[in-house]
């Protein structure tokens, strides 16, 4: 088998952390698979250099941002591949660019366009194991880019996609996919497969496991992964396409997320064109518009336009967004930061019917008021006061009987 | 004019010294200059990262350790060119790959084999301040190699011999270059001009101010390089081509090394070939070796031979030698630790005799004994023993009159 390991921060923290992690590489050749490693950069290093980075100017550009950021993934690849050899095992360490991952040019949020891989490949071959600066790419024109947050994760899925892997691995802090956070619910529930639909439902409302990009990437080309801890030797959950079990249960997950901000436009001319001109203008710089509510006023000349967008776009998205309001005439444009989006996910909901009114239910029953809700086909999400994330998490687990003990997929032993 | 200026660990050593570095740079762009800065690592980075590679392996791979070690590097041109954009002034950071800085193999120790430039070319063009992370390159096939330690200086003289820049000014934490380590010596002067050669033989000597293959580059290209404190505002020491100023000084310098060992091959037959497989053996590992002395013993029939190797490469040294010792049926091979290199050094020696005789004379003067003499052109140089090394330099500083208020080159404002 071919099997790509994804180890992040704190798997690699310190030289302990580092060597257990050449053991675990060790023994899956030693069990006759090829390994790929992926590094992310020893935890708190990233948060160092941004740091540094903003002791120096508020805004640094992009571009030297990304030097910058992909230097701490170079460091762990090299130590790791030293340990690997230490081992006894050969190993040679890849940056982005070795690896031939080519990116658009979309500085500290890159997308990969290809991966060649050619290197990689040849090292494998010869037996190698190689070890990849995860995160980082090159474009093009051989400019330095990084993928964003949990960028790693994407290069893991990326490089398995590109290498045809047969499993991707991807080693964390914690031992796999729980229905909601244990640190809010006790009684979570760690779950032992996941669609990949649900996972990406999970990922992008804020369940840290996972990078969204790289569920996307890993449903679109089919690779299986694997979401386990590099502490200990649990199965971890796997990440797959949708099986009919998974549709037993009406509801896999609760999630929530705190790091959106509202956008209110309000009394905007209600004339077509209008919320294409904003959310062009947002998207042309790179920010991600979550939730989109619009409501027609009474008379059906004006209309409120809500959306959400990451809280750390939230200046540069307010600032576009009052630049194409006093164009358009609109009245005033309002921010809240003090919002979090809670979800229940479940691709068992295309069967089970009133998962939503439920869900509205139970926060009323609490007093809980919804201020904005987005629906899919196996999800429904409401924004509320974040001052009421805790709360509702845990009233809404229990409500779908998500807990310990309870019914639900994580008890199949699949 | 085009000025390459380089800054070294302690002049990047925090945030409020790499925002020195950008004022630096700015006050040099406003006197109508175009400006390339090349930059080490941060001080304490690059043994921070060696410490940890040494944690995990005894002897990890140069590659790694160069992938490894390069990334420092990064981090300083990223931080650098985010201080001189935050300025108001454009800047660019590069790599050593960026500015197309081809190397030879030889990892950690690699040699620069061409120089591109092209993006560095084009940015400067455009009124950017391209700001390069010295130290690196990459081979042929795309290999990150490190150009050894001071690398960086190397990196500057290359991209200024690129450019054909007017002057490659180094910054550094000392003043300038001179006559001897004033830590040992208080009243050693700063020199206000020196050639090529008279550094050359300083930087190898173990005067730190500038790497020695730098000042090689230099003198090959023509390159006028200014010594230069990045802590006031005082000229520096200016290396060019000699001049007859330099000439009326017989000694211009005393140098010490203490970062070398000595092997001493004994009873070595003494037939053609021998010294040649042995120093071949040395060099196919890319150990430097300095000084050779070989005796002839009483009978003819055998030789002994000393040279002497970096203190850091010992252990391989001797393991090869006493390999080829074996082979060769000689006699004993022995390693000291504890000896110093103490150098006079002056074009002023090709007019001015006795130079080497009042060396000998100071030091039997204060019984230090003297077990290896070499000389060249415009040096003498003893091996002695290490602890008499701060005495020696004292004693042939005061010797050749070489102090402040003296009479000598530091004195003529050239």
């Amino acid at each position: 088998m071919i099997i790509v390991q994804k180890y992040g921060g704190t798997s690699v923290g310190s030289i302990e952390r580092i060597k257990a992690v050449a053991e675990r590489v060790a023994k899956t050749k030693k069990d006759k698979n090829d390994v790929v490693v992926i590094v992310s950069a020893m935890s708190g290093e990233t948060d160092k250099l941004i740091g540094l980075a903003n002791q120096i100017a508020l805004n640094p550009e992009g571009r030297e941002m990304d030097l910058l950021l992909s230097s701490g993934e170079r460091i762990s690849a090299a130590l790791t591949a030293m340990a690997i050899s230490n081992l006894g095992f050969k190993a040679l360490s890849f940056t982005g660019r070795q690896v031939g991952i080519i990116t658009d040019d979309a500085h500290t949020k890159a997308k990969i366009e290809k991966i060649t891989g050619k290197m990689v490949k040849k090292a494998l071959a010869k037996g190698f194991v190689p070890v990849i600066a995860g995160f980082q790419g090159v474009t093009e024109t051989s400019e330095v880019t990084t993928l964003g947050r949990g960028g790693s994760d994407l290069t893991a899925v990326a490089v398995a996609a590109a290498l045809k892997a047969d499993l991707c691995e991807i080693y964390t802090d914690v031992d796999g996919v729980y229905t909601t956070d244990p640190n809010i619910v006790p009684e979570a529930r760690k779950l032992d497969k996941i669609s990949y639909d649900e996972m990406l439902e999970l990922a992008s409302l804020g369940a840290k496991v996972l990078q969204t990009r790289s569920v996307e990437f890993a449903k679109k080309y089919d690779v299986p992964v694997v979401v386990r801890s590099s502490f200990n030797d649990h199965t971890g959950t796997l990440v797959v396409k949708e099986d009919r079990d998974m549709e037993k249960v009406a509801v896999s997950g609760v999630a929530y997320d705190k790091n959106q901000s509202k956008i209110t436009v309000t009394s905007v001319p209600d004339k077509p064109g209008v919320a294409a001109k904003l959310f062009q203008a947002i998207a042309g710089a790179h920010i991600v518009v979550d939730m989109i509510v619009q409501n027609i006023s009474s008379d059906g000349k004006e209309t409120d336009i809500s959306f959400t967008v990451p809280k750390s776009d939230n200046r540069k998205a307010l600032k576009i967004t009052e630049e194409i309001v006093s164009e358009l005439g609109a009245q005033d444009v309002k921010l809240r930061d003090d919002i979090a989006k809670i979800s229940v996910v479940g691709v068992g909901m295309r069967t089970h019917s009133g998962v939503a009114a439920k869900m509205f239910g139970t926060l009323a029953q609490h007093r809980i008021n919804i201020m904005m809700i987005s629906t899919s086909e196996i999800k429904v999400s409401c924004i509320i006061d974040s001052k009421y994330t805790e709360l509702a998490v845990r009233v809404l687990h229990d409500a779908f009987d998500l807990g310990e003990g309870k019914k639900g997929r994580g008890k199949s032993k699949g």
